[in-house]
């Protein structure tokens, strides 16, 4: 007994996490560098021009909204709302989901209209409650009236490749930058035993057993790797007739084709990126795990098993790599904004 | 004539700003540090801490609004609007003055009603049009409700040190960071007589026998140095009557006192910061150079000497410093943005 006592002690202090055994299961560490298009190859120079272009707010009507308004990458790379607000306060209807880790994904927006990151940004610049702008025309008419951008786009892409395609493929390259890795769960995965919290194991394990991974495989927990441009999705809710669907509005918006289907987002820094669902209606982590157990899976979780898949979700959030602001090229003695 | 012919072609092929004598005035370079209140030392945690709070879009009531939003240190200071739009799309009254190099001013706001950076930033958070929060005790709810700030505020004032006075001491730190040196002017003061071209000496002489430095004298060409709090002050239309006053609609905001008083802005970076005057109405520099001219000097300037001043006032764009983005801490798992 009382040998026993002392090993108890000794778990209790000081390897609590050994205690846990992780279940079998396949698990990934993030890579480092995620895919990148032969058409679209990264260099310094590029992803410096899109970064600039990622945080100038001239790419909006009003000149108040820049893609990081909404996708802040000095926080979980989304802006904290149910839903954005974008030029003349209007409101999406579509929660913003995180740029960090996006270039994972093998499709973009919440319905993956989108086959690339470069198409992706082609959108909300000219989307009437998002940046704004006309069109890209208008939109390359002030990048062009903007003297400082012709170097950054010939150091870029070469001499006269000012348009808009080349604009996206910057955003884009830039994009492909905002990886998070050595989570506590990379950490863990990769060896180190103790980089998880015991209820953390617990966590990773019950997200196994409930079946969460049958959406959120892969390394970056949105499903299994796929071509560029198929999309991995999902019917949401799959099980109808909860009290959810009424209470989070989760029917309204019907998503791909009209069908329900939505893009499985990342799991990754899920903890730092609540409001939850497409349409941020879900305020809280634990309620959404709720949410996500009943209509996915057909499961009421109990408490103790939605505080260990909360613990293990936190564990995802990795270390979002220091970066230099950009500097935005003025338009010396004038500018575009008059009333 | 041999000889003579050789010297000008000398002159115009390498040393041609030399041929432009600067007139005798006291000029005076930016220094690289502005004063520091006593009860307010810098300090590395501190500013760290004002960094993040500047860049927290968390400090409006929508969540999308914060200091750099109109005063963005990634452009000349401020939003290159006439009038900033804060929080559901209103509109401000006044144009965002630059914060750079504000610290050397000594008042604040276009009608000098703070008398430190510290009261200044005390304002914007609670204006109901720009970031709308109720006062400071809601915003400084939000702030403790953030867990990462309580090691950031601990590190930068000790313990129980989460208050508005802090908040805004943290905000004022970082501005005074936030300095421009070496502009092709503080250059040219310091001895490199290339650094400015002949046109922005000649446009240099204009400023000093044109009467510019009437007002916009001092390092930071906004009038002589005082003690804080003092702030220099000046009539703005000085000589009504002009077209000008209704074209730019000059009288109806009548400033300090209801006198038509307002702070001498810094004419630094002011290449980079139109549109111009306390409405942000004048689009163009030369615009507002003849503005000025006209309604503080009672002079009609040629069109040289408006050009001259224009290239002049470029030359007092500075080195913009690079800088890191903050992270800003995050609300693990909840939001504060339900709709």
């Amino acid at each position: 007994m009382k040998l026993l006592s002392a090993m108890i002690l000794t778990g209790a202090l000081g390897v609590a996490s050994q205690t846990a055994v992780a279940v079998n299961y396949n698990w990934e560490a993030l890579p480092d560098t995620p895919p990148i298009p032969e058409d679209n190859p990264q260099s310094e120079e590029k992803i410096a021009l899109g970064k600039t272009l990622y945080f100038d707010p001239r790419l909006s009507s009003t000149g108040t909204v820049s893609c990081n308004s909404c996708h802040n990458v000095m926080a979980g790379g989304d802006d904290s709302r149910p839903v954005s607000i974008g030029v003349d306060a209007q409101k999406g209807g579509r929660s913003a989901p995180t740029v960090w880790n996006s270039a994972f994904l093998s499709a973009q927006f919440w319905d993956g209209r989108a086959p690339t990151l470069e198409e992706q940004a082609r959108g909300p610049v000219t989307n009437p409650i998002e940046m704004g702008m006309k069109d890209w025309d208008e939109t390359m008419a002030r990048i062009k009236a903007i003297p400082g951008y012709a170097d950054m786009f010939e150091a870029a892409f070469g001499k006269e490749a000012m348009n808009a395609d080349n604009a996206v493929k910057a955003i884009a390259a830039y994009e492909r930058t905002l990886i998070t890795p050595n989570s506590p769960f990379d950490r863990y995965v990769k060896g180190d035993k103790k980089a998880m919290t015991e209820q953390q194991v617990k966590g990773m394990n019950t997200f196994v057993e409930v079946g969460c991974t049958a959406c959120h495989s892969g390394a970056n927990f949105a499903g299994p790797t796929m071509p560029m441009g198929t999309g991995f999705f999902m019917k949401f809710p799959t099980f109808e007739g909860s009290d959810y669907d009424k209470k989070y509005n989760l029917l309204e918006d019907k998503g791909k084709d009209d069908q329900h289907m939505w893009r499985v987002p990342t799991l990754r820094n899920v903890a730092v990126t609540a409001p939850y669902a497409h349409n941020g209606q879900v305020p809280t982590l634990d309620e959404m795990v709720r949410v996500m157990s009943k209509t996915q899976l057909n499961k009421d979780l109990s408490d103790e098993q939605v505080a260990d898949l909360v613990a293990f979700l936190n564990a995802l959030t990795g270390e979002f790599p220091e970066q230099t602001m950009p500097r935005l090229p003025a338009t010396p003695n004038t500018s575009f904004f008059k009333e």
